[in-house]
């Protein structure tokens, strides 16, 4: 393995699914829903392999999925894009934040992301061979927030592009028009791209709203906006996702894309046009389901010692375990499924400076009831 | 777009198939059939459809899919692999090719290619920032070959890995077993690891065989095995591919791989672990097939004034296209529409050294045959 990569090893997706299945635990630990997306959308799918739609799509994406696209980002929130040329289909938004981290960042570049951040983010920037420097997201009253002088702080002259992820992973916070235009107004100020992962943009709960970068002032034209079809339609498993931004951005990304998979799977595309045209209500259901569920699993684990963080999106909630007599989340969560059956994600992985996520666990709430209500009970037994 | 990539482009293929559906052109360019695979493999992907398979896979695939992998390798070419720990897949050969160069390679390590060569292997080797050392097959009584001496020459201190492509696109050569033992003595000796793309390895014409790698002495130890399903079972839109390799080289693999795109779509592993365990006889008549559409069309080319080489696998055609009185192979595919409704591929893109390709043109006959015949009479035009 190439130096610039030894400090990764396994996710701890892939660790703690793996553990989830070895021990039989409940897996409320890597993001993935246990009920399928829209019946009609995986008919289209069906339909779509039936039909002769199983040969190389071309290389930027389905023309109708590109439209598709375009049009819930124009009905949605205000934002033009061309389908020709500034909408993108990638595999899902992991390869949109490879490629557009690969294609924007020179050697020795310094990319600035939220701690604790999506754990690609972290190796892309590295096989980039660019520098991740971390500004720390901290509970106020709460909910996970950032200090916008260390933010500014932050930035030097080798400052690239700054990586945003809102509704946030793993914290749940939806950043507000406000934090946003003090990102916006260094990435102004500082001729700085914004790269954002918006994956969870359906997802938020109490009426709370989520506001994409490119809709703040001077934004559209520096912001590269990712989001993809796994999380908003249930089919994480279809790693469909895509690339909003100004042709001569979405051409850059486009170059190196082309390179790491050629193109997203054909049939899958068509269905998730379908999906956007037609099952946005669906969404809204799926959504409104959600916030039901992580009251559900806020209620359990607070029930179970945790302190619990309350999230205005995604599908994860945070909880801090040092109510409970435990100090260290890693060491925690691979000892779960023998304590108690269950299977839950270590915050601090996702931090360049561990310590100051060590006492942090996420759990996923995008399970069914019975699911939530049996991992709650089996918890109980850490008091 | 960062420095190292500015020498790319849209890929070839991205071009020349929007020119094709642009012009309404026959489209003989880019690889890919016209029909699609086995019917009971395209009713296992509705059925992982239907039936919940629509989430996050685990990171290296489906355990099926890379069971179905090891045993194909061990029925087919006695290889043993661990499908727990030396098979991973990946999203197509594409990415099993970037995952492998950005994982093995670093700056400024040379890596051997055969030019002309698949134009991911360049982008990839330029992302790692290595450097692409070109050796060029040449024909020797209308099959394209290196020069051993060439080949040992180009290999320096710095010399990393040799990405070797057999069946060879785009000039249809199957290495003999003599051929890659040249590669192999030099990987042995140097401690080279070889990068074999293999994705034509069932299409193979005139009874001649496929030989691996990694069945040649010593190594096995040191080759990181691509195949994909694309080519083998007529789905190239599916986008499933697999490395087998010792479990170190998988692992750095793996590192590289789930950065990229996390996992590849779930459906596809399921249905294409079906098709390597029941549909082998299916490929036999694909291979039968092609073979007459090999025919075929280089009769079609060389009644329409080309010459022609006539390739022992792959889906492509070699032709020199300087009897018709053409010097320029790119000038001449981006006329072609116009001049007689086709669409190729000029070969001089896969060289560093596009002169040494400039007078070749590259056609496909994974084609209907009522397409390669209009194909054929159209370039009938061109004398
Ligand atoms: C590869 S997991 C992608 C993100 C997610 O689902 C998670 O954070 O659990
Ligand atoms: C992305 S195209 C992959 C290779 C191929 O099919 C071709 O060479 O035409």
């Amino acid at each position: 393995l190439v130096s610039r990569m030894r400090a990764f090893g396994t996710t701890i997706f892939a660790e703690m699914s793996a553990l989830a299945v070895q021990t039989g635990s409940i897996n409320l630990g890597q993001g993935f829903p246990d009920t399928d997306g829209p019946a009609a959308m995986l008919d289209r799918a069906v339909q779509a392999v039936g039909s002769g739609a199983n040969q190389y799509p071309p290389g930027p994406g389905v023309p109708e999925l590109r439209r598709a696209v375009a049009e819930h980002r124009a009905d949605h929130y205000r934002l033009d894009y061309d389908p020709a040329r500034e909408v993108l289909v990638t595999v899902g938004a992991t390869e949109a934040i490879a490629a557009s981290v690969l294609a924007l960042c020179e050697p020795g570049d310094e990319v600035i992301a939220f701690e604790p951040y999506y754990d690609s983010y972290a190796a892309s920037i590295a096989l980039a061979q660019a520098r991740l420097v971390p500004v720390t997201l901290r509970p106020v009253e709460g909910r996970f927030t950032f200090d916008p002088d260390e933010l500014r702080a932050a930035v030097t002259p080798r400052t690239r592009a700054v990586l945003v992820n809102s509704p946030h992973n793993p914290t749940g916070t939806v950043f507000t028009r406000e934090e946003l235009e003090v990102v916006a107004e260094l990435c102004r100020e500082r001729d700085l791209i914004a790269i954002t992962d918006e994956v969870y943009e359906h997802l938020t709960f109490d009426g709370v709203a989520h506001v994409p970068m490119a809709t703040l002032p001077g934004m559209r034209e520096r912001t590269v906006m990712i989001s993809s079809a796994g999380k908003t339609f249930s089919v994480t498993g279809w790693k469909t996702g895509w690339v909003c931004a100004p042709a001569p951005l979405v051409t850059a990304v486009q170059t190196v894309k082309q390179f790491l998979t050629f193109t997203a799977s054909a049939p899958w595309q068509l269905a998730v046009a379908y999906g956007l045209r037609h099952e946005l209500e669906w969404v809204s259901a799926l959504r409104s389901g959600l916030q039901d569920k992580r009251d559900r699993l806020m209620e359990g684990l607070a029930a179970a010692g945790f302190e619990v963080l309350r999230p205005a999106g995604t599908y994860f909630v945070q909880t801090d375990i040092r109510p409970l007599g435990f100090t260290d989340g890693l060491e925690l969560t691979r000892r779960l499924p023998e304590l108690a059956g269950v299977v839950a994600i270590p915050t601090q992985v996702f931090y360049n400076r561990p310590e100051r996520g060590r006492h942090y666990v996420r759990f996923a709430f995008c399970k069914k009831d019975e699911v939530i209500d049996e991992a709650a009970a089996r918890l109980k037994r850490l008091s």
